[in-house]
């Protein structure tokens, strides 16, 4: 670990980059006083931003470059003609220990298979996985895989189990991490045979890491019961999104709703202290992103689409997932 | 068809059954005249319960049985048990043409293998489905499979297209079916060899009963383009609990912000009409209960948990899919 602590920033990806990415290390930097940022980006740009915020100078370096991933590219073609780029440039900072982790909000696919292309493996990891949080009624879930593997196997699932306990210990450290398996039913005879096995294999093996729970169905995830919840990546990738959906549905039904009458549109203001701290805990910047599990460095995603809020969040995310040793803890509890 | 229509009604499933079943007939009779119930269980606690609703004597008949398929038997231990209960009665009662459809708020995995015992399976219809109703943000979808069947191949994914679009036309007659397969992105190349070949048959043929849309993500369910929506049965049965347990969360969080404060609660009643409008549009009941597709008589389960307001809309559905000509209508456009 570098001292202070480096995060690689890739400036130039996602929407309103680099202007979101830098007031996101602005509000970061204001609260977290011990992290070095190495921007990667072009630097005629990104002066005058820096400027603005007033970040000290020595709590940043620019690594200039012209060149930066489109969100059309395809991962094949990003990782052909990357190399100088600031993604590809960002992620070579971490590999050669210039950085701790990286965080970009550009191109996923293109940042999955760059980051494969340079990091090492986990010694005993087939599979990465992509992870994020999803609030529950007591806290936050680590839901994995998202869509990195259509296709998992038993070995993949067990892995996966740990390295999502892994990061729920390194994001919240005083509470336990509780796994459950993703199915269609809780009795043990539901599932396909990948599942029926992993959750033979996961009951078996005790350790110190998490607790197995078991399965749980998709209307369970925000329980609160437990809060790491495993999947192939093809299933993750639709629940998570049919969630974002039905909350966005139900949010412009009940934006609808009030705005129907007048009385309604002044009930709604009366209540906007109410509404705020309901539209606070559902804000979706707060567990914005996806971590990459399985590689040796940490690799977070930022949304795309999110704001400087957001970022400063994915950069809260790494910042933790640093001091919380996660790949250590990984490493060290590997099967 | 029977001239009136019959619906055959399992009288003794789910919770609060048979109160809410023949309350549930009550509204329904109120507002469609032309249907005649064959109601099946005991007789010696319907009979008060009928002359509560003053159903006329026309209008029913009551087909004795003290037996019934209790929730918690294997869908196994119900088969073979089964025969004199009201579920198995009232399925035989559509297999020997003495009732145009099947209504039943009981034990589902017993409904589903009792009737595949008892009915036949439509000609070239390899594998029956589980579909349901799911709002969007223009009208319905129709969702399918939703668990019947973990593993689909092409063929099956192919009849489901065709048999969600025949229900589609059979409830809103006047709105084109439009098919879309789940997916993880909604490029051409995305997802499992399946779910791409059956993208490509389904582009290839044309028929007159659907239009197809391609891939749709999790998070476009709702958004209205697409109205018959077709996947496995794994991860539709995920995609459904988890946009289930999404608005059950939000709505929770929601009446939680709102009862914060005596203001919030004033305004709360304030707004009351608006907010009903927002409930009536997410009202589970309206879209209660899921359709069994495949076999060669209408199959309908309603939810165990549902009131008398969802059971009468599950009659509504039976009464539309008869008058719609369903099966028929799957029949003439199989390929």
């Amino acid at each position: 670990m570098n001292n202070p602590i480096k995060i690689a920033v890739d400036a130039m990806g996602g929407e309103n980059s680099p202007e979101k990415v830098i007031n996101g290390i602005h509000i970061h930097n204001n609260n977290i006083k011990d992290i070095f940022y190495n921007i990667f980006g072009d630097q005629n740009i990104l002066d005058p931003l820096i400027k603005k915020i007033k970040l000290p100078e020595n709590k940043y370096k620019i690594i200039h470059t012209t060149n930066k991933i489109e969100d059309n590219d395809s991962p094949l073609s990003a990782a052909k003609r990357g190399r100088d780029t600031s993604m590809w440039m960002s992620i070579e900072s971490v590999k050669n220990n210039h950085s701790d982790a990286i965080v970009s909000a550009g191109n996923t696919g293109a940042l999955f298979v760059i980051a494969k292309l340079n990091l090492k493996m986990i010694e005993n990891i087939d599979k990465p996985a992509l992870s994020a949080l999803w609030p529950n009624k007591s806290g936050m879930n680590i839901v994995l895989d998202l869509g990195a593997n259509i296709e998992c196997n038993e070995k993949n699932l067990i892995d996966f189990s740990l390295m999502g306990s892994a990061l729920h210990k390194s994001l919240f450290d005083n509470e336990d991490a509780k796994v459950a398996l993703l199915n269609i039913g809780s009795e043990e005879i539901k599932g396909n045979n990948i599942i029926k096995n992993t959750y033979q294999e996961l009951n078996k093996k005790k350790n110190s890491l998490f607790e197995f729970k078991g399965y749980i169905e998709g209307n369970q995830i925000m329980d609160g019961d437990v809060n790491v919840i495993v999947t192939d990546g093809f299933t993750g990738n639709i629940a998570l999104k049919t969630a974002e959906g039905t909350a966005n549905f139900i949010t412009s039904e009940l934006k609808n709703a009030f705005n129907k009458s007048l009385l309604g549109k002044l009930s709604a203001l009366i209540n906007i202290k109410n509404l705020k701290m309901f539209k606070n805990k559902l804000d979706p910047r707060l567990y914005n992103g996806a971590i990459l599990l399985g590689l040796d460095k940490p690799v977070i995603k930022s949304h795309g689409s999110t704001d400087e809020i957001g970022f400063a969040n994915s950069l809260n995310v790494c910042e933790k997932i640093i001091k919380g040793d996660l790949i250590d803890k990984i490493k060290k509890n590997i099967i």
